[in-house]
């Protein structure tokens, strides 16, 4: 089944909200495996609310619609729908006693314009509402389209999908969508697609699609199928395949990122963590912790911004700073060995790098980072060129590197990740 | 002149990405004084996307798109575009010559179909790309109507909008909206409006409406004018209305968040600052060093996570720890004196509280936050009870809530704050 999506609101337009409806609408057509062709956002204007309307029912045969529900002078969504669909509006009285009880348990009087909100199409399958005032309804025409008409407020039309409308759509289809996401850092989004050319050029189900995120990317397969079991059948060589091309790159297979992934394990096995960062200000410490019950193994964080931090916080030597500067592999060694000397963690992760978006040389270019990690008995250092001088971009990757560090530490495995121009040993580093 | 947006991606039509690109043009288009008559959501399908195209030109003399300029296969709306608009495609060297210096700079090889993001419409105006590989363009056919295409990743876009288009889109419309956007922390966004209410029921032009951000709310004030002293004219009275009902609340009139007007100001003024966190998780360092030139006062950061690490490194007392545990006011009074022992800095700012979402205790519920700030010689802590259970949104108010503490310091001014249930002073927690 083909699928469009309005969302009816000037608001909108003028984006001052941003529309959370159409995006939980998507994803909850695309777990009942209905294919959405088109969304659409249109402002409180009838006449071009009829002709979006038109034109979505010439490809779909269903349409929802989110907004313009509601009791005032411009929510006219309802006699839009109405009238396109070849239906009249009737009063319901089942919402317009359910008004007088609310007023009632109030306390109060609704005006009248309130009940507006109880005039209904008089063939349509009538949604309550549990979290607001304004019912939806599904309303077919005589060449079998349907258009579901809800709530605007996210929150009432969450409530009445999950409980009343998706049960509806349920009853009209016979499969759904399953799918897993393979998350890859290390590999640029054109490599990715480039080593899977000849399976995205065969695809039909299951199919395959790669997506970039920031610094890293992301590889979904999707599969209609009536049930799980029959999806995860179908989905098991494509997933064999994709584990042989990118192996270690591949640090979860269901969407996780890489905070979460390195996280959940870091508790799972009761391994305590420290971070010491310069570049990055402490962003590798507050992704961390956003995943709960970090708190069990995350010791310390130190972010040394200055050069004095690094000499008294980690022991940096004045000596290596003077004749190395700070953005060094043997400044990043120094500050994870440091940081294992004051914490003990089970693993000591540093980073030092130039962010830009200034401050840069010939000999030290802006996007030049080093990440260390002390895990296992031993401190390593990756040296990355990002090449980039958007010093967000650059933060954001070194803390996904050093995220990676330690996945691969605790995996026992090495990588030569795509922007890693080096990884230093102990030994030329001492 | 009225316009219409397309986001292209199929991932946008799964509901696995949230379309920020779409409110974020809607926004500035808003600004331009440019009408948003429609907004578009299609996959990436040649077909589909130029049946939108159609429609969208059938009643707008400009479409704006954004996504599908990418290197891969399902990259098309170029090539759609192109043909829609009755043009071809054709080599575009200077970007063929980015390309390979940025290749050449990361010492890698790109793969082909990275050059097809330099095949460009041959009569379009070309926008280069600061932040990624895809140039955008606009393109206008003989009657008139321009399409501007522009890559999807929001980074690449904003910053070629900001850039490039906002200037090219300048050229075409004859008086431009000018506003002024008040940044106010401490005071909720009903409260605002409520306070606003006759302004806001009275208003014309200069416009004015509220906004709320997370824990913060804006109100934003604005005028259609042809010179920008024509704009400043209009705004003064309301300016000065504003200023007066919500006095230091409001931190900023140029729209500029917490962290850039804190951050900025301590440069300016050669004010060191460190910061000692515990809940945040280095939110607050991270934060502050997103602004650019922040290196030359912030020294230094420490999470302490643990009440190990607290004492370590900030000296906190273990007797204060046991009888009152971590979430209390002297615990944060001597973070934020152990860290000026420890560093001397001009502002010394701390942290501790229950983010949530478990943990709480009925003495100590989720959502009690303790903020720390010694400065100008003393020491304050404020007490916050948020009532939320939320994480990141506790995290986010207490950040917020130490860049505010600063921000009173630097002005030598004292707020009863909206959530703060009490300021301590020094005495009582010594």
């Amino acid at each position: 089944m083909n699928c469009a999506i309005i969302s009816v609101g000037t608001e909108l337009l003028m984006g001052q909200v941003t529309d959370t409806n159409a995006v939980y609408l998507s994803q909850q057509m695309n777990l009942l495996g209905i294919d959405v062709l088109y969304r659409y956002t249109v402002g409180d204007n009838d006449g071009r609310l009829q002709e979006i309307l038109e034109t979505a029912l010439q490809d779909c045969d269903l349409v929802l619609t989110t907004g313009g529900l509601g009791p005032t002078e411009d929510d006219m969504t309802k006699e839009t729908v109405t009238r396109v669909m070849g239906d009249h509006l009737v009063r319901y009285e089942q919402a317009a006693e359910a008004l007088r009880q609310l007023a009632e348990k109030r306390g109060i009087a609704f005006t009248e314009n309130n009940f507006k909100q109880t005039m209904l199409p008089s063939r349509a399958d009538i949604f309550d509402t549990d979290a607001g005032t304004a019912p939806g309804f599904a309303l077919t025409d005589d060449l079998g389209r349907t258009v579901i008409c809800m709530p605007g407020p996210p929150r009432e039309m969450r409530s009445m999908f999950e409980h009343r409308i998706s049960k509806y759509l349920r009853g009209k289809t016979d499969s759904a969508l399953y799918y897993r996401v393979f998350r890859i850092f290390g590999i640029g989004e054109s490599k990715v697609e480039t080593d899977l050319l000849d399976l995205i050029d065969a695809q039909t189900d299951p199919t395959i699609a790669t997506y970039a995120k920031n610094c890293e990317c992301s590889v979904r397969i999707a599969t209609k199928q009536k049930t799980a079991e029959d999806a995860e059948r179908a989905m098991e060589p494509l997933t064999e395949e994709i584990r042989k091309r990118f192996g270690v790159h591949i640090y979860s297979e269901n969407g996780k990122d890489l905070p979460h992934t390195v996280g959940e394990e870091l508790i799972r096995r009761h391994l305590t963590i420290s971070a010491s960062e310069s570049c990055t200000g402490g962003r590798f410490a507050f992704e961390l912790t956003t995943v709960p019950g970090i708190s069990e193994v995350f010791e310390r964080g130190i972010v040394t911004y200055t050069e004095r931090a690094k000499m008294e916080e980690l022991g940096v030597f004045p000596e290596t700073l003077k004749k190395e500067t700070a953005v060094s592999p043997r400044v990043a060694y120094q500050m994870a060995e440091g940081l294992y000397r004051k914490t003990g963690s089970d693993i000591c992760v540093s980073v030092t790098g130039t962010a830009g978006p200034g401050g840069g040389t010939d000999v030290i270019p802006v996007g030049t980072i080093y990440v260390g990690c002390r895990m296992n008995g031993e401190t390593k250092v990756a040296k990355l060129m990002t090449g980039s001088t958007d010093r967000e971009w650059n933060r954001e990757y070194a803390v996904s590197m050093m995220f990676f560090m330690i996945y691969l530490g605790l995996k026992n495995k090495t990588a030569s990740t795509f922007l890693t121009k080096k990884i230093y040993n102990e030994s030329e580093l001492q």
